[in-house]
């Protein structure tokens, strides 16, 4: 795959990405403090732009088929730190500052699971 | 959306990920020493069993529709450290021992520019 010229130092346009056939590119939280990969959700141009401009992270809840302000409902919110791109610009990287625990089941990262000698193991424990 | 039961303890099996309308799931690799965030990109059920098997990293390449262990090329391999479920058993979080840069534009990792005020800049220079 060969990806459009990379815009530096121009104004950011969400349209420059590239969305799947659902119209949707796929968006990595990271912790911008510790590095912890925390999940990975979706967007569209629309949440990337909301997300970029008011700084309160907000995917596209394909379940829903809603906007989805991550943590309106729990609290527990991202606020973006900094947006990044990658090469073939169909994959988001978003440094934020996450408040309490990033997954639906209290912990602070949706990967809490590992494949250790070949079995699946829990390594995370809800946040009490 | 709510996932399947977490099979905790016992091995583990790629069929029990949950894969897209093409069989295919995201794959995040993470630098296991330092915490960057590399590159994302897809694997099948076979090409998870590979991985966990070998330890070489292999991913499904959708514009070649083919396996692509990752640096069998250009040397620029990955070498498994652990395999990380999350919560919805629809991505993967691979933490990796990268040889050289994770990016074919020759950078280390594949998120090399920013939003910073409202612009796209170039925070990472390919590897000379």
């Amino acid at each position: 795959m060969s990806a459009a010229p990379i815009p530096f130092d121009i104004p950011f346009d969400p349209a420059t990405l590239r969305y799947d056939d659902r119209g949707l590119i796929p968006a990595i939280a990271q912790d911008h403090a510790t590095g912890e990969v925390l999940m990975l959700a979706w967007m569209n141009a629309e949440a990337v732009a909301r997300t970029v401009e008011g700084g309160a992270v907000t995917y596209w809840s394909r379940s829903q088929n809603a906007f989805w302000v991550k943590g309106a409902s729990s609290g527990h919110r991202q606020r973006l730190v900094e947006l990044r791109v990658d090469c073939d610009r169909d994959c988001l990287l978003l440094l934020v500052e996450q408040t309490g625990p990033a997954c639906h089941t209290n912990r602070r990262s949706c990967f809490f699971t590992a494949v250790q000698e070949g079995a699946e193991v829990e390594i995370m424990a809800p946040i009490s």
